[in-house]
C-alpha cells in the first residue's frame, strides 16, 4: 500500500488543521500567565489547572513552538507576544547564580529544583533561537549560541556536572547525541550557527557507531563508552520510541544534505530495527520499554503506551515513506496514526491524552504536567504539515 | 463476617507454610553468593539470574529475614550462615568512605550508585540487630546501635544530607517517621536499646499530628513542616498501601504497649481512611497512587497493583481484626487475601509476582530487582504467623 496524492494532501491537512484548531486552541490563550510571565500548562483533560508550578523544560518548549508557528506557519502578533512571554520568564526565573538552568519553579519563578541534567538548557536554545527569527531579536540569538555553547561544553567535559553514578561502571546515553543533534539542527534552520554541521556529524557518527547494532538489529538506549552492550538491566533497557525519534532526527538530516543516501539507510534501518521491537503487534500501539534479550526491564509500567513515542514514529514513518516511496513505510504511518488519533486524541476537548495501558485504554487524564506539555504532538503536526506541504501537498 | 478459631488456626498454617516452603525455598539457597558472599536476588520468574548486582537494600533486607527466622521460627545453621554472609557483604562493601551507605554495587561490591536517602542505613540497622540476637555477635549489635544514631543524626540534621529539592517549598514525608520508627521497633525487639521507647512516640506523635488529616479522612505522604498541604502535584500525591503500612507499625506498638488503646485508635483510623482511598472498588486490590483531591497525579502507572501494599494491607487488616475484633477488619482481611494470592502468586514457580496491571493482569515478570527481593512477602507471611500463633492459634 503506497499513498495516493490525495491522500497525501489530505494528511497535509488535517494535521495542519489538528495543529491549528485542537492542539494550539486547548492550549493558548488559556495558558499564558498574565500576573507572571510564562505559561501555566500543567491541566486535566478538560484544561482546568491542576498546579500552577512551571516545568523549565516545558516553558522553553512552549515558547520554541509559538515562535516556529510565526517563523514557518503565519506570523501572528499574539504568538509572538506569547512567545515572549515564555522567553522573559526563562531570562528572569530560568537560571541560578552558578549559570545552570532550573528544572521545576514556581508560579512566580522560585526554584524548586535543579537537575543534573542540561535538557533545560537544550530547550532554551531552540526557544531563543526560533523567537530570534520571529522577532529579530538579537539578545536572544546571543543567548541561543551562548547556551548551544554551554550544551557543548557539558556534553564533552566529564565531570562538570554532578555525575549519578560513580566511575565503576561508566555508560552513554544515545540522549545526549540526539537531542544536541536537534537543538543543533533548529539552531541551523532559524539563525544559522557555523559550529552546527560539524557537530552534527560528530553525533551523528557517534550514534552509528555505538548505539546501532545492525548484529541484532537494535538501537541501544545506553552502552560503555567503547559502544559495547552493558549486560546489566539498565544497559539492557530499550526505549524504541526515544530510538526512532533520533531514526527521524537522521533522516532530517538527510533531507537536509539532498537526501544523502547513507543517512537515510541509517535513519530507515533504525527505524526498522525499533519498529520491530517495539511495536505491540497485539494491541497495537508503541511499547515504552523493551529488554534487548527480551528479559524483564526494571520499570514496572514498561509496557504503557505514552503519547510522545506516537509522536515521534508518526513523524519518522512518514519522513522514511517520502524520502524512500517504500510502502512498509506509508503501511506503518498509517498504522500508528490511525492508531494514535483513536487512542490518545481527546474528540471532547482537543489535544491528546499522555498515557494509556498496554490494551489502549486510559490510564490518567492529565494534559499537562512536570514532562507533557504543547510539544511532542503539536511539533509532530507541525513537522508532518511543513513535510507535506513543501512536497507539493 | 468474623473469622472462626478454626478460620485462624488454618490462616496460621497458612501464612507459615507458605513462608517456609514456597517464598524462602524461592529465594534460597540459589541466591547465595558463595563467591564473592551477599545475595544474588535480581531473578526472573523462573529463577533464573537476570543481573548479578546488588541493591544495597535488599542485601540487608534479606540478612534481616534470615537472621529474624533464626530468632523467631527455628535456629538453623544455614539460615545463619546465609545471614552472616549478607551481614559480610554489607560490611565489606556497603559503606563509602565518608561513612554513607552505597544504594547499588556489582557482584564483587564495587559501588555503582549512592542516593541522597539513609534507607540502606535502616535495613542494615535491622539486619545487624537481628543477626546480632540470633549469633550472639556483639559487633554486629554495636554496628546496630551505632548505625541507629546515626539514621537519628540525618532525620534530624536538616542539611547533613544533600537535598533533593530548594528551600522555596520545604516538605517533609511520612516515610521518615514510618521507617524510623519501625527500624526502631526491630531494634528494641532483637537486642533493646534504651533510645527506642521515646524516640517511636516522638515518631508517632508526628505522625500523628502532621500526616493524619481526620477532616477529610486522610493520610498524607508529604505535607509542609507544620503538617498543612501542600497544594501541588507532588504534595497532593497519596500512597495508600504505604500509609497503611505506617498504620500497622503503629498498630503493632499499641500491641506492644499492652493493646494501647488511643494507638489502636490511631491505627485503625489511618487503615481505614486509606483503606477507602486505596482500594480498588472496579478490580479489586490496592491502587498504588491517588490525588487527595482525585486530580490527576504526575505519575502514570498510579493505577497498578505492586505487591508490597498488598502484604501491608494483610498485616494491618489482620492485625487490626486481632486486636479489635471487629468484623471489618476480617472482611477486608479475606478481601486483600484472597485477591493477592489469587493474583500474585506464582503457582509454578512460587513466591509473587511484583507488578500487575490495574485489572490483575501481568504487567511484569521479574520476582528480584532493584527494589524487590525476599521482604515484604515473606515478612507479611512471617509476622501473620507469629501474630496468630502468638494468640494461640
Amino acid at each position: 500500500m503506497s499513498y495516493t496524492s490525495e491522500q497525501l494532501k489530505g494528511l497535509s491537512l488535517f494535521y495542519k488543521n489538528q495543529l491549528l484548531n485542537n492542539t494550539i486552541t486547548f492550549w493558548f490563550p488559556r495558558s499564558i500567565d498574565e500576573e507572571y510571565g510564562g505559561y501555566l500548562f500543567m491541566r486535566d483533560a478538560d484544561g482546568s489547572l491542576i498546579d500552577d508550578d512551571k516545568a523549565v523544560w516545558i516553558q522553553g518548549r512552549g515558547a520554541w513552538l509559538l515562535s516556529t508557528l510565526c517563523n514557518t506557519v503565519e506570523h501572528r502578533k499574539e504568538w509572538l507576544d506569547w512567545a515572549k512571554s515564555g522567553i522573559d520568564f526563562l531570562n528572569k526565573y530560568g537560571f541560578d547564580a552558578d549559570g545552570q538552568m532550573f528544572f521545576h519553579v514556581t508560579r512566580s519563578g522560585q526554584p524548586i529544583r535543579k537537575r543534573r541534567y542540561y535538557f533545560s538548557e537544550t530547550f532554551a536554545v531552540i526557544a531563543n533561537a526560533a523567537y530570534a527569527k520571529a522577532s529579530g531579536d538579537e539578545q536572544a540569538a546571543e543567548k541561543a549560541r551562548y547556551l548551544f555553547g554551554k550544551c557543548i561544553e557539558y556534553s564533552t567535559t566529564p565531570g562538570l556536572l554532578p555525575a549519578k553514578f560513580t566511575k565503576t561502571r561508566p555508560t552513554k546515553g544515545i540522549g545526549v547525541p540526539m537531542i544536541m543533534m536537534n537543538t543543533a539542527q533548529q539552531l541551523r534552520e532559524t539563525i544559522g550557527d557555523p559550529r552546527c554541521d560539524e557537530w552534527i556529524s560528530i553525533w551523528i557518527e557517534e550514534i552509528k557507531n555505538d548505539f546501532v547494532k545492525d548484529d541484532i538489529k537494535c538501537v541501544m538506549e545506553q552502552v560503555a563508552p567503547d559502544g559495547s552492550i552493558v549486560d546489566h538491566i539498565d544497559g539492557r533497557t530499550l526505549n524504541p520510541g526515544h530510538a526512532i525519534e533520533g531514526a527521524w532526527f537522521i533522516l532530517h538530516e538527510a533531507k537536509y544534505r539532498n537526501n544523502d543516501p547513507e543517512l537515510i539507510a541509517l535513519g530507515c534501518k533504525m527505524l526498522d530495527y525499533m519498529w520491530e521491537r517495539g511495536w505491540d503487534k497485539q494491541h497495537g500501539g508503541i511499547l515504552y520499554f523493551k529488554d534487548v534479550y527480551d528479559k524483564p526491564v526494571q520499570e514496572y509500567w514498561q509496557d504503557m503506551k505514552f503519547w510522545w513515542p506516537h509522536n515521534e514514529t508518526i513523524i519518522a514513518t512518514l519522513l522514511a515513506y517520502t524520502l524512500t516511496g517504500d510502502e512498509k513505510y506509508a503501511r506503518w504511518h498509517k498504522l500508528v496514526h490511525n492508531y494514535s488519533y483513536e487512542k490518545f486524541h481527546d474528540k471532547e476537548n482537543g489535544e491528546w491524552f499522555g498515557y494509556l495501558h498496554r490494551d489502549g485504554s486510559l490510564a490518567q487524564t492529565a494534559k499537562g504536567n512536570m514532562f507533557k506539555g504543547p510539544f511532542h504532538l503539536p511539533r509532530q503536526e507541525w513537522y508532518c504539515a511543513q513535510l507535506l506541504q513543501g512536497l507539493g501537498y
